[in-house]
């Protein structure tokens, strides 16, 4: 059933993890046991929070990660050596891999993937695991804006003509599920993936026939129990809601259905809506809904909404589907420790920019919850093996000032890093897709108001132990530049 | 081997392709004959022109178009009935496709694809073929802005794992390079469509290593021939410089080879680039290239080279591979003509946005050049069967403003449409990428510098023929609302 599974994507990847990975083999380092993590800086459009988004799709990738002939081929080709290339051949995928899940909320600077196992198997999965986790994350983190926009009324991802790609559009479409769109118009997304796929007809449709009418009544006659109108071809007003209306009556009601709805694709659509609403009513359709479909974002559905608007759905295009405003999620896959002597030496890289410097060492991430409320709290960071115990109240400080510390107390932590791969094998449970979108939308309830916000959002704390922060700055002030 | 043959995206469609063309059929309008144009409307990053690409996807998509058991099951469990799934099951592509070959530069409001065909067929392409042509057109457009900014130095396309999908990597890389790019850093598109694949390290590299002479001297070693290091991991002059220069004497050099360069990724990179290159003269190396790869655009790369920058190639990742700053190739697809008793009638959708009005009609393309210069005069779209004959002169008029008009001799007039698919066949030979990344250089070259300007460029005219533009206002005098 599933693309990823029938495609051999071991080549996407940069050619520097190649010769990485060969230059690890050449000199003995290949199997050194290396800690990647996988993080982001900045959250797109200056929001509050990201959406974690497309582990099932990196997981498929790893779970048939070989490389074939074809490939050992190409590698052959371009210059290799066979005693690697046997290595490749005989690929045993050996790493931990522990992610925060799908449709958790994600914070800048935490470790939201970690990788843990031999230096050529860490460092070559790097490309792949940004590329799917970045998209993805991207995706459902404008969606879950528009979604919040829209204030309970549906949104739709309408986008995939105007995708960077066919899988642009097949995982843009799940990755809006997961940040809370209602469906899509790419069918394949929904025979995939089940989400739901909907649409009925473009302007075309409406100037294939003779008139607008006859348009619309063949519609409604193909379709009684489903009849959308697309109502804008000639001029909403005067000819497309009239039509709509005639065609209702004549080829919908007499066989026993509701119509559904009309959806306009142009124009002014807060005026429209408002007139066309109350034609509708006036024609006792009042349960007929109108959709709208153009050039939106989540900033002229807010204001459609405030001036009015009698819209129930809105069609999202390119905006939400290219992530237009923001089109990166720039999340980087750094070293963090490697073995030596059997133990964990952390690795830090030093940068002139603070936010850039590394924060070393295998980590635990938690979300502190409050118990009265279920809000919450704060993301802590901690050394891998560190354990919250949350009958306990803990002080929290800011990493960068601190001064700054507050203790909680009646609080639920949650380890955030599941299990995805144990010793190089799939221990993923694959949620359903719609589950998923459930829990995102759960977890989104959970987060103040405030850090929702589309201008200047509250700063969610993202905190570190003091114990990892101790072990930190020793670093930074054993490496700092003399 | 192409992976596109092996993958089955026929799902890939707007829904509503479907209901239209189950409506078509059960309205027995399936087989009449339609035509459609794709076009766009305005140019990424308010540039000049744009770039053609993507049009081998769209063929390959073509050529494997059918509706497999697993599609039909699909489709039946949406409800359509069996009638049409049989139509489906034995799905004849019988459409005429023209379009302008890749690697062409391409203006607004021509038809840069056209289809001819029975309507459900021309109907049901209309999103994979959008898709296809927008994505890789937006980052071929964007590839040669880069390409134009760096004055003859290398632009290599780094950008894989900021990517919208796999996909978009994979051939996003295409598109660069027939933008114009060196190469890429995506391995799978050498393999597949021999664009160029390079790389050598990330900074893990030199983490991995006690020091970061360690580190540069293993990768020296086991790379003499290819040896390009990274400069940055803790600091580019005081420390990855002066190592570089010392592995460079130590590894390279007496392996009877030449360092090929050092790569800066962090920092002011003209500033450091000036002193690294005095660096490496003064140690005797002053045919080592320098590349620089940090958030790079065609605007940074413009202004590093006037402050004089000592940059040999750049290395660009998101800013290319998604076109952060206008993601979207806004093209549409439009329905033009429909038969009628043997004869295309033309047709028009009005807006009240004077820009959005189709131009009806089946029609044809040319470019007009000027024998003299060898430069592009204007593009001119006519009706299908005229027949420009450049022995003769032609009166070009503007169509917005008709009394503009102006008279050439002595041109050369190109038809730009080329067949695709004849009577559903595909007719194209596809050349190799090398050649319409040639092709393309060469037809850039025909462009005046005006048109080519980052600012404000001029616009290069496309005009219409008198028989098309009187066709065109005399169906917006008929339909116009009364």
């Amino acid at each position: 059933m599933n693309d990823l599974k029938k495609r051999n994507l071991t080549m996407l990847t940069d050619f520097y993890e190649l010769t990485m990975a060969n230059g690890y083999f050449l000199n003995g380092k290949g199997d050194d046991i290396t800690q990647f993590d996988m993080f982001f800086r900045t959250i797109p459009d200056n929001g509050g929070f990201a959406i974690m988004a497309g582990v099932e799709q990196l997981s498929q990738y790893l779970e048939n990660l070989k490389f074939t002939e074809e490939d050992i081929e190409y590698l052959r080709g371009r210059g290799f050596g066979e005693d690697f290339l046997d290595y490749l051949k005989n690929f045993d995928f050996k790493c931990d891999i522990y992610c925060v899940p799908e449709g958790t909320p994600i914070f800048p600077r935490e470790p939201i993937v970690t990788v843990r196992g031999p230096a050529i198997q860490a460092q070559f999965i790097e490309t792949m695991l940004l590329l799917a986790i970045n998209h993805q994350s991207l995706i459902a983190t404008k969606a879950n804006r528009l979604v919040r926009a829209a204030q309970g009324r549906a949104i739709m991802e309408f986008g995939s003509r105007r995708a960077q790609g066919f899988d642009g559009a097949v995982y843009g479409a799940r990755a809006s599920y997961i940040g809370g769109c209602a469906g899509t118009a790419c069918t394949i997304s929904d025979r995939e993936f089940g989400v739901p796929a909907l649409g009925t007809m473009a302007h075309s449709w409406v100037q294939l026939f003779d008139t607008e009418l006859d348009a619309f009544c063949a519609y409604a006659k193909a379709y009684p129990n489903e009849c959308t109108l697309l109502v804008d071809t000639y001029d909403v007003l005067k000819s497309g809601v009239p039509n709509a209306i005639e065609a209702f009556k004549r080829e919908v009601l007499p066989r026993g259905f509701r119509p559904k709805g009309i959806r306009i694709d142009s124009g002014d659509i807060t005026y429209l809506s408002r007139k066309a609403r109350k034609m509708l009513d006036d024609a006792g359709f009042d349960d007929v809904k109108i959709i709208a479909s153009n050039s939106l974002d989540e900033y002229i559905i807010r204001d459609m909404l405030r001036q009015g608007a009698q819209v129930d759905s809105f069609g999202v295009g390119e905006r939400l589907i290219t992530a237009s405003s923001t089109p990166v999620f720039g999340g980087v896959y750094k070293l963090v420790a490697v073995e030596n002597d059997g133990v964990m030496m952390p690795k830090i890289k030093l940068s002139e920019n603070v936010a850039k410097v590394t924060t070393p060492g295998a980590k635990n991430l938690w979300r502190l919850y409050d118990n009265e409320t279920g809000k919450a709290i704060a993301d802590l960071i901690t050394l891998a093996d560190e354990v919250i115990d949350d009958s306990q109240p803990y002080e929290l400080f800011d990493p960068d000032v601190t001064w700054k510390r507050k203790t909680v107390e009646n609080y639920t932590a949650r380890p955030l890093l599941q299990p995805l791969f144990i010793k190089g094998k799939c221990v993923y449970d694959y949620p359903e897709l719609k589950e998923i979108r459930d829990y995102c939308a759960q977890q989104v309830e959970t987060l103040w108001d405030e850090v929702k916000r589309f201008e200047n959002p509250h700063n969610y704390y993202v905190d570190m132990s003091q114990a990892l922060w101790d072990m930190k700055n020793e670093m930074i002030n054993k490496y700092k530049p003399r």
